[in-house]
């Protein structure tokens, strides 16, 4: 009745989610793409899932194997097998842009920060941590299933593809305060990797800004930088 | 010369720092705690390290065995050895206040992002993640030599020590914005842990605060729950 459970793999079309809270999201936004819920005979409160699954008639099968072998590392009771499914941005709407983002726990974690402040789209621009593994869908609490994503050979093409956003770069060296920028309905709000942030050819391409920093430190942690940027664009423009 | 490298423990009276940065950090900040530093022989840019230091006479060791004794699982060349230090909150500065923290990573996280935003000062009530293992140090990227820390057996212990804080709690149910709450020189911002968040009993103990949240999300990752608290009460309070 499904696919024979397998270490995920990024060439996969199908992924898991891990874990009783992702997984319930899994289920109660995007039904449709689940194949089965795999539940450990250890857990315990299982009403609530297997009511979920029964309602939108997805199987449920108690395995314990299932868990040794896709579960890699992680110590969860329940695993939601789905497919992966096309995903664009929306045109209307902002949208955060990472550049090169290396970290699947950074990932997932910026995903549930924007989902929290009212932003539903990520951009990801190649080569970049991958938004369908498991740890990424695990740290993200299964937010990555509220919003839209969709990835980018570089970022001219996506700012070839959505030429109507007005661009924000956050860099060390930006040149004005990110809670000094006017309010604007199209935005995109862009974000370098965990090591080298955004490096000086994104100088001309947009407006570029810095949240204030002390001396004390060389930079902020990428998923605190997002989640500051993000929450001073989301309440100067009312998404939250 | 120096202690012979054990894997660190928390009960010892001396920690390492792992990492170039942070090794750096610890050198510049508290040279008089430093016992000596450790050098991997694959390592390249040793010139600053070993000038720094020589500079302050502290002896520095080629070797790689005690990469893989101190390291655990860390992939780094340098490691610093340094004895702890007592260390008490400024009672005339602001506090941060995390009630048990359980991930060093998290904890080194928060350490940065408020050295970042001009606070000086962490509590943190126990049982919490230990700030002194090479973790905690590591994720804050040396910033722990920056502030001044203390560690509490219960909130009540932090509150009856620094009575004349204004507290706010941060807690999903809190009643006001942290963007409406007004100015103020001496304040407390107290966060829940990872899984919990802050329970009701806290609810008396000051003003319970928030953060805009949309519905899409149960909650924020706590690291990125205090930047964006943090962030609003130091603009609000010209920290940075």
């Amino acid at each position: 009745m499904t696919n024979k459970i397998k270490a995920y793999k990024k060439k996969f079309d199908y992924s898991y989610t891990s874990g009783v809270y992702a997984t319930i999201e899994l289920i109660k936004i995007r039904p449709e793409i689940v194949d089965a819920v795999y539940i450990h005979t250890a857990y315990r409160d299982n009403d609530e899932l297997t009511a979920l699954c029964e309602a939108r008639s997805i199987p449920y099968v108690y395995s314990d194997k299932a868990f040794s072998i896709a579960n890699q590392k992680e110590n969860s009771y329940v695993l939601g097998v789905f497919h992966k499914y096309v995903s664009v941005l929306a045109s209307d709407q902002p949208h955060i842009i990472l550049v090169n983002p290396s970290d699947m726990g950074n990932l997932g974690t910026i995903i549930r920060t924007i989902a929290g402040l009212g932003i539903k789209n990520v951009g990801v621009i190649e080569p970049a941590a991958d938004i369908w593994n498991p740890k990424t869908i695990r740290a993200s609490m299964g937010a990555l299933f509220h919003i839209r994503h969709e990835s980018f050979n570089s970022f001219e093409a996506y700012s070839g593809q959505y030429p109507d956003h007005r661009i924000f770069l956050f860099m060390l060296g930006g040149t004005v305060l990110a809670e000094d920028c006017p309010p604007c309905r199209q935005f995109s709000l862009v974000f370098g990797n965990e090591a080298t942030g955004l490096d000086e050819r994104f100088m001309h391409v947009g407006q570029s800004v810095k949240i204030p920093q002390s001396s004390c430190v060389d930079s902020f942690n990428l998923a605190v930088a997002v989640g500051i940027g993000v929450y001073v664009f989301a309440r100067k423009n009312r998404l939250v």
